[in-house]
Order: C-alpha cells, then structure tokens, then sequence
C-alpha cells in the first residue's frame, strides 16, 4: 500500500490525480491487476469521470452544492457538516483496473479526489493487485 | 477481465446485466472469490438493486432526474453535464462476492449498468478474481 | 467470506459495525490486505465515515431523507422505495484496506452498515484478502 499527498487549494476541490496514480502503478511493475484507492479521511472522497473538460468537475461540485448547502440546518456543530455528507455520498474507496502496466480507464476517465473541506494537506492510499490468475 | 458489451435503448435506463455477469462468472470456473465490475465511461455507472419489480429501477432513475434535471444551469456545453453528474453520484465501480460458483447477490438483488446518456452501444469490464486463501 | 449479524432498531439508522468488522480482520490472522464489505440487501447499504460525533450520522441521514423523502410520488407499491433509492446513493460494496493485523482506516473513520428499511435483521458479508504480493 502507497500513500500519495495531495494537497487542496479551495474548500471544495476536484484534483485530477491520475498521473499520480499512474506512476505508482507503473513503479509496481505489474503487467495486469487492480489498482485499489482509498481515502482516509472524512470529508473527502474519490471518484472517476470526465478529465477534458474541467466544467464537468465545476458541474459535478456545484450540484453536490446545491444538494446538500453548505451552511443547513446541521447537528454536527464544526460547520463541515455537509463535507462529512458530500462524501458519504460520493464514496471513500474506488478500484480501477490496470492492463497492460497502466490504469485501464476508460478514454475520457480521470481519477479525481474529491476535496470538500480543504484547504489541507491530504492522503491518498493505492495498491496495486496482481491479476486473478 | 472480460468486457461485457451493453447496448441502451433510452437516454436514462437501468439494465440488468445479472445474468451475463453470472455467465462469465460460471465460464471463469472458480468456486469462489469476488467479482469486480468496472464501468470505463464517464456518463454510465454500476449499481446493485432490486430487480424483481421494475418500478424500483424507474423510481431511481425518476429521483436521480429530479435531483439532477436534464436541462439545469450547467458549464459543460455538451449537453449531457447531468449524466456525468449522475454517474458520479452512481459509481463506476463495484465488487460482488462469487461463491459455489455464482454471484452471492441478496434475494432480491440483480446488477444493473446504469445509462444516463444513451441510447449507445457501452462496455461492463467485469473480473473474477479466486477467493483468499 | 464471513457474515455478520446486524439487528437495527429503527427505519432509517447508521450503525457503527468498526469493531465487529476488526473482531473479523484480528481473527483471519492476516498481517495486511485487504477488508471487503459486501451487503446483500436492496435497501441498505454500507458507507465509511465519521463514528466520533454521533451528529455526523444524523446529519447524512436527515439529508438522504430531505433529498429522498419517505412519501414521494413513487411507482413501487411497497411503502420502502425511498429506501431502494438511498441503498443505491449510498451504495452497497465498499474496501478497506488492512495493515498491521488492523482495518487501516483513518483517524476519525467508522463503518457503518446503513438501514433505511428497518427494524430488521440484517447480514454484512466481510472477506479480508491477503496482500499484493
């Protein structure tokens, strides 16, 4: 298991990780397998989608806006109340196939962590599972 | 990792694809292990639901819409920004446990590709891996 | 691959399963790898987040219920499609990853197993898969 930093810069943040993701898979050396990513945090999170096109990142954050607001009525009283729910929703662990020693994404697919309480310095864990033989 | 082809019929439509997973799953002849689903498009997702009566996988869908309209005020010019936030919400990922040869799914539960800008001709990575020893 | 026993208590509850699910790791005797979640229900799901502040769980319920009320307008006949709908947010597969004989989550993580169509009793699947080699 590697850990990856990754570093935010606004509260609410999708950072495109995938040449990150990509190096470590190719340190590990492994032709086929699955590339296993987990966040160790609370309000943060991990998905795949569009990387071309930085409006859909922008779409993507201003919906979960929309949908659960920053400032509700909220019981937890640390004001991130709605980063804790952003990423229930979203989700904290992902897996990507790895073909041919890179990730198999799909051709318009990046990997993004998905920031919802930044600015902060954060960890990303990746490990990189052999093919099924 | 075999790709499963899928074929949408509708802009939004949750396909049951339990059948040809259990298919693959049964071909790869492990008795036991876990079956990993990887959907490598950015406005598509995988998920895991009630299969029996049709009407669950039309009341997602109808929340999913109503959450996410087709035509809101969005960034991505294409047209398409609510399928790309769908699938985020949704997931591209997803592992169900195989044992005595089959798809350890609920009672109730069937595997469906989730399309969200079709109808299109779409790909279902799907791996079995043998179990842990 | 194990199974848990989850009995919850109420119709909708997030119920922290952290340590029955590390009872499992500690048992297996495997010193790292991987934790797999799996629950085999159409109306729950499983999700990883704050266990600390009990406010936290409220908080991401009461937004599930807000964005998917209990009496929509709703086609299933069952009086539970709201749960479906939130099962299918929230998902229903989930990885942790293992180090040290321990579940490698992070400072303020919990799993928690999400009821939505309760009281019921309920089952967790675990598996924990040795390392990559």
């Amino acid at each position: 298991m590697d850990t990856l930093i990754v570093r935010s810069r606004a509260r609410c943040e999708l950072i495109d990780i995938t040449a990150e993701v990509q190096r470590l898979v190719a340190a590990r050396g492994l032709p086929d397998g699955l590339c296993v990513l987990y966040v160790p945090h609370t309000t943060a999170g991990v998905l795949v989608n569009e990387g071309a096109d930085p409006a859909v990142a922008a779409d993507i954050l201003a919906t979960l806006e929309r949908l659960v607001p920053r400032h509700g009525p909220y019981r937890h009283a640390e004001g991130n109340a709605d980063a804790h729910i952003k990423a229930a929703l979203v989700g904290t662990a992902l897996q990507v196939p790895v073909a041919g020693g890179r990730l198999a994404l799909g051709t318009w697919q990046a990997i993004f962590f998905a920031e919802f309480d930044g600015p902060r310095q954060r960890q990303m864990c990746v490990e990189v599972r052999p093919a099924a033989r």
